[in-house]
């Protein structure tokens, strides 16, 4: 990528403590002047909200994998072209939480869709956006069970704990595949503690 | 493909009479003694006919190409899965208004993405599926308008008329690459006169 701005992405099953890291994240990265963008996926457009909503929705429990996994694409598709691709090219810095690694986590990895039909969508929809730096907050399903709230105890538990295990191991997996650009970040530990090693991981990506 | 059920598309720009022909072409099917289902994409399930709304709303005026295709593919892969799969199987034929023929006419030919894309998108959204025979009915657009309702007029010159001539082209070119398959009815005569022409094209597709 050639534009001034950065795209940071977190990432991890949920429970994590990814939102509240997002948060800390998005003040050091103010306080040092940049310009923040601080996105969800699926999300942050109104069209890509509907399709969140869509997607999330329990009462279509007849969607099949591959149209799972097309809405995903479909909703950052044009998450890219509203609104991170105009942000990087001012230089802003975007938070995004999950992007086109949760993808393989949950399709791939959690599902069991192919590796490579995953890969061809994920290439559709991310329109030629690779994120500069991943964090994936790495916690033991049944861990991040214990510390999840009600809702996500609910979304952790909808789909069982092997699943959980299988998009556990696809975030290693890709951190071992690209150890330039996915960092994991042990998301054991106080706030304090897990936001020290955010800083230590986004060391040499953008001034904090 | 080794199920023993068909599936005949039907292509073309709005106000070629697609929807007529698919009627009687219904009533020939079940006389002959055929299971039919008919469909129309996007469609068919209520996800996909969910995502139609979304799709052809003209508030989402900010929806990229991208996204437009992809929600096309998502909709397709809920019907191919939840209806055309089961269908094939159990042995009925299938009339189904509009396939991935029209995402090439529409988003490579019509929009101008590229075509490889477009091909890596109908590979996912088709889950496999491919029509036994595709009949594009054929017409002018500028002659199409001056027949389509006053919906399908709109619609006709909402995107322009070299945009309905782009379509068109690249149906035709559909029919050169693919000639086993995609047969070119001309539209232009009587609903009778047309109506002959679909029955000849299908001569050693299906009994009729």
């Amino acid at each position: 990528m050639s534009n001034p701005g950065l795209l940071i992405t977190l990432e991890g099953v949920d429970g994590g403590g990814k939102t509240t890291q997002a948060s800390l994240l998005v003040e050091d990265l103010e306080a040092a002047g940049h310009e923040v963008v601080r996105l969800r996926e699926p999300g942050g457009t109104r069209l890509s909200e509907k399709l969140r909503l869509l997607v999330l929705d329990p009462q279509y429990e007849e969607m099949c994998d591959e149209c799972e996994l097309l809405l995903y694409e479909a909703a950052r598709a044009q998450l890219v072209h509203q609104i991170i691709r105009p942000a990087l090219e001012r230089g802003a810095v975007i938070v995004c939480d999950r992007f086109f690694d949760s993808t393989y986590a949950y399709q791939a990895g959690g599902r069991g869709l192919p590796r490579d039909l995953v890969k061809t969508a994920n290439d559709l929809g991310r329109c030629g956006i690779v994120p500069n730096a991943t964090l994936v907050f790495d916690i033991d399903p049944k861990e991040a069970l214990t510390r999840a709230t009600h809702e996500g105890a609910d979304r952790l538990e909808s789909e069982g704990m092997e699943f959980q295990q299988r998009v556990r191991d696809e975030y290693l997996r890709l951190a071992r595949e690209e150890p330039d650009r996915v960092h994991i970040v042990d998301a054991i530990g106080t706030v304090e503690v897990v936001h020290a090693r955010v800083r230590e991981a986004l060391r040499g990506v953008v001034s904090l």
